[in-house]
């Protein structure tokens, strides 16, 4: 298979250009190089190994992952300092100790009382402690304290006091970017989120509790505003492989997105002017698709069936790169075309 | 774990009730089997072997498929007599001659001259036939060449007296009784399509070609009209799952789904009148949610999150049972909600 090119491949079929994704993970360790922030990857869009070390720059330390199988994942093949950046489960707390016993840190996330109670409930063994990320919601709209709730402060508190228990950070994900179109609304909302957290930073220093602030979301990681210089972290995770959906946003260009799915014509229906590729939400999620089916309709005109006979390869370009890649078990890797290999992802929770 | 009670699970996970199973798929076959008519149950929602095992009545005969990789993980656990039910792909003709050699009854199926043509430009060995099934596209709007169109004959005409190929049957599949609410409308699709399949077999039956005949989906199965008895066989799959679609569309009741997500209460977002799951579009294929984030609102008031402490353990309901089941690697099957053992489906093309 490898030097083979990709035309050869059975469809449908997720294919990564390794030299994009080279290029997307050195440009954003370069940002926040410059910048003195350190960048802890996300790993949950592409969840494989071999992606995880081209985003560390081959340290394997210093990630982010979604569940956690992928932290387990990681940490049976060498990785540390793994962040769960994920509102703990309470029925995965003994797996989640067994891996802060194990890791020199692995590091867990929480928005609620009873959640730090559950940790309270299973101190960790050996004098270790369980480091603890804030969970805060700054107008994001999906999980966390909200950031002008008396309960955000006194929840901070409660973690520093436990014992057992170490705050090491504040968190949020500036989600509310995914409806950003242009540079400048990414900036409006990365300043708005970044001043959110810097100012509760200074509620926390007021009482006496100094630790780490984080923000992700790959379009305001890729248009970093200079306030971000002031934070301790940032965890993007998307800007490894992009997609449509990220050029539509602004954080990049068509020409960066490094995952094509490609898929055969397999049918013409010229009485709806459609052509009907071997692509069905299985393998992409789009839209107006059946399990197996995809349809492709002309912008305008009718369609010329004679230029796409049945069997001509057609390469997709994802809108979400994170969603498709679930849907495919392996990814084939290549350099310019040729086959260099093949990535597989870990998958359940 | 056998024996356990589901709840047990850590969420997001799939579960499925054995005996809600049994009881579909015997249902469906009593139906058929008074019809006269061959039940040829679709894999495509569950892609196991135990549920196969299940809706062919231990047979391990006489089944169809959506993907190669599943006539080959059939193939290779015992089971004969698959029809590939897909447009025929240019690029697995070759893994489709295998099979066909390999079997004593594999089953292709095609909607264009061209891929008739691959066919033939791959003999099988042995003195073996392609068996090939014409996708006859009864306004039901997906693959398929048109029934009024010149060219279904033809076509037809052309496979019947190709060398090396035999014309199997006509196959269709009633898709459009996705849009229906109620019996009444199911009724209707399923009058049309049968009535435009036999029309069809009586045109082929006019210039001297018998072959047999075959509708589909779960809508028109479950709800069959008298008229359905002249067909030569029935393809339904989704009816051994059920979800909340085809209890909206009429073809079950919602005590007839066997399927369910158990997912846990993660978060609470009193600010957003929302709770947080721990199922998103990773475990559950549904709208406004994010990859491992489900949100949930009341339809009404004021959420009592007393009722729901983090922890809570919540059963989904799939609207869509066969998207649902793509996203698990593996199901988990119980009987009263006692687990009983795993179901791992295959994946891929």
């Amino acid at each position: 298979m490898e030097g083979d090119h990709i035309t050869t491949l059975s469809t449908p079929v997720m294919v990564v250009d390794v030299d994009i994704v080279k290029r997307n993970a050195e440009k954003m360790r370069e940002h926040w190089t410059k910048l003195g922030v350190t960048l802890r990857p996300h790993m949950k869009t592409h969840k494989t190994l071999e992606c995880g070390d081209i985003m560390t720059g081959g340290s394997r330390s210093c990630i982010v992952v979604s569940t956690l199988a992928e932290a387990g994942f990681y940490a049976d093949h060498g990785y540390d300092d793994i962040l769960y950046a994920y509102s703990v489960p309470f029925d995965k707390v003994e797996r989640c100790a067994v891996l802060a016993e194990r890791l020199s840190l692995f590091q867990v996330l929480l928005d609620h009382r009873d959640a730090l109670e559950q940790l309270r409930k299973r101190p960790l063994t050996d004098g270790r402690v369980w480091h603890v990320w804030l969970k805060l919601d700054c107008d994001n709209g999906r999980a966390g304290v909200l950031h002008s709730e008396p309960e955000a402060l006194r929840l901070a508190q409660a973690i520093s006091e436990s014992e057992g228990v170490e705050l090491t950070g504040v968190y949020a994900h500036c989600g509310n970017t995914y409806g950003c179109r242009g540079a400048e609304q990414i900036h409006a909302v990365a300043h708005e989120t970044t001043t959110l957290v810097l100012q509760f930073m200074e509620k926390l220093k007021a009482v006496g509790i100094s630790c780490k602030s984080s923000i992700g979301s790959t379009p305001s990681c890729s248009q970093p505003i200079s306030d971000m210089a002031k934070l301790s972290e940032v965890h993007p995770g998307n800007y490894v492989f992009f997609d449509v959906q990220q050029s539509v946003i602004g954080s990049c260009g068509l020409e960066d997105v490094a995952v094509r799915v490609l898929s055969r014509v397999i049918g013409h229906s010229p009485h709806r002017n459609q052509l009907l590729l071997d692509c069905g939400w299985s393998a992409l999620r789009l839209l107006s698709m059946t399990q197996e089916h995809g349809r492709v309709e002309p912008l305008s005109g009718q369609l010329d069936y004679s230029r796409y006979p049945l069997g001509t390869l057609l390469t997709i370009i994802p809108y979400h790169a994170c969603a498709t890649a679930m849907m495919h078990s392996v990814y084939y890797v290549h350099s310019g075309g040729r086959l260099v290999g093949k990535w597989t992802p870990t998958r359940g929770w």
